[in-house]
């Protein structure tokens, strides 16, 4: 039975995590952005920042296009296409109509209205600006609270090493729709790539940082191979802690399950846990899979287990919740 | 009472005028649109060549638009919004109401499968293409027979000077809707630029070279001020004829009429073949216009007169035929 969340619910357990000052998630696309509308509900937003993956951007008939960005921004604005996750409600594909007939690529699939957003990025981009600065132009005038910032203003391209040679990430993800077999990922550009301004100090002012139910290597590993990154997340003595986004043996959106079963890891919380050793004090997983919440005991980080499917605004407030009730005791 | 052109007698002109190699049309937008329209209906679409003004590009939202090279492809790909004249036929503007959202400029209209022109056009120009090879690829895509030329690959951009200053063609035009009173018009860039390939041959091979009823200040005046193009039309042993733009003392569209009063010219028919002397051998005017015919004979051209509203695809046709056979008498 799923408990819906009324408003005075709500306040009050806004209320009751308002011990934490601030609250930081590291953010890939769908899985991340309803998590964070579900934190939306249970904590103030305005309080909370998102460090967002841009490993996956791609410059696209001439336009710059950050999908995970915009997938986090569209949610938090309540214009995101909620069957699909991404894109904009209600959108109209007429212009990949006309570029069909112009024999232009049009494997990546961009709405009418949704191009408004990849022109503005892209002329702000040409003007100088950086993808910080547009990111908040964008966010503000979509009217979200959270915070969202690119992981990086400098360029990071997640590169897949299949079968079929190194493909770019949206070649392999959208393309050629995760069939290759994965042998190995890079994130080209982290290593010199410096963290954007406030990723830093929004980290290091935190109490809690959270790992959200994003793939950990296409999504989340992005963000952990910038230098700067990495190293504040060491320092820190904010509470760091992360949501699965493998239940019962498959990834609940994309190609995670695969992925990781090509390259040799075990497909549960636990094989995802592995990758987050040292790195996490706390990790929420299913109810399904309660079986292995004593393994990822042993790797030091204390479980809780809960529902973790976010398939209605509740359910997204309720994973939210339990995840605040988890960085409270660790 | 309008006669309708059938098929049949279109073939018969069609073949009548084929005495004519070749012909040449300096074009505008809409006007010249339809003038083109008129003339593929009675001579061999494949055997004209349009000569086409770029000085109203602009570069708007981060994309590169060419409004008269559009205008053009589209009415003789048969998917111009026929009403408007210019965009695409039951097109949708999702993508400028998500602009609007985001306090973008969108004065300039542009809709959803036209964009799409436009993505692609600048994709190419990034990519190093030129302005002419996109042009004859997207006519291509579209299955137009009509040679669409840029007027050459290199940037003109006709200025305004107005008494609120000196504006750009499209801020004039669209922005500030053709309201400021014109002190002086200026082709920035014309002087030192080259006709694109296949202009001047194009000329020099050509039998007949018409005028199309465009605005001759603002999109003939840019295609005349490039000297490549002034010195074929100079050497040229072809014939050459303009048609009127101006009809009963007003512009068919657009701003001429008010130009030529601002600059102190006369608002006929004869004050545009001032304009044109000594370049023009022959001149269609309106039949209610008649009466400045002696005048622009005086001028030395040859003068004939003839409905020239293209108020249907017949009237088009019935112009661009009558064009001819003043074409065949100079």
């Amino acid at each position: 039975m799923r408990v819906y969340l009324g408003a005075g619910l709500a306040q009050a357990l806004s209320q009751a995590f308002s011990m934490f000052r601030s609250i930081v998630c590291l953010a890939g696309g769908v899985g991340a952005a309803r998590f964070l509308d579900g934190l939306s509900q249970v904590y103030p937003a305005e309080k909370v920042t998102a460090i967002v993956n841009t490993g996956d951007d791609l410059d696209y008939l001439g336009v710059h296009i950050s999908p995970d960005i915009d997938i986090v921004t569209y949610t938090l604005a309540g214009i995101v296409d909620k069957e699909k996750g991404y894109g904009i409600d209600g959108d109209t594909y007429n212009c990949m109509a006309q570029l069909e007939r112009y024999s232009a690529e049009t494997w990546f699939r961009i709405g009418d209205r949704d191009f408004a957003t990849h022109l503005l990025r892209t002329a702000f981009l040409q003007q100088g600006f950086s993808q910080s600065e547009l990111t908040e132009k964008i966010r503000m005038l979509l009217g979200v609270k959270v915070k969202i910032l690119p992981m990086s203003d400098q360029m990071v391209a997640t590169k897949i090493k299949t079968s079929a040679g190194l493909l770019d990430f949206q070649e392999y993800f959208v393309k050629r729709k995760f069939e290759d077999n994965v042998q190995d990922v890079s994130y080209e550009g982290a290593s010199i790539a410096t963290p954007a301004p406030g990723v830093v100090e929004s980290i290091e002012k935190s109490e809690v940082i959270i790992l959200c139910p994003s793939n950990p290597i296409l999504s989340i590993g992005p963000i952990l191979a910038i230098p700067g990154i990495r190293n504040a997340l060491a320092k820190t003595k904010g509470r760091i802690l992360g949501i699965t986004p493998i239940v019962g043996g498959r990834s609940i959106k994309g190609p995670l399950d695969r992925i990781m079963r090509h390259l040799g890891l075990e497909v549960s919380p636990l094989g995802v846990a592995q990758l987050y050793r040292g790195l996490l004090r706390g990790f929420v997983i299913d109810n399904v899979d309660k079986a292995v919440a004593s393994k990822i005991n042993d790797l030091g980080m204390k479980v809780v287990s809960t529902q973790t499917i976010m398939d209605s605004s509740a359910a997204r407030a309720r994973l939210a919740e339990d995840s605040l009730k988890l960085a409270e005791t660790i």
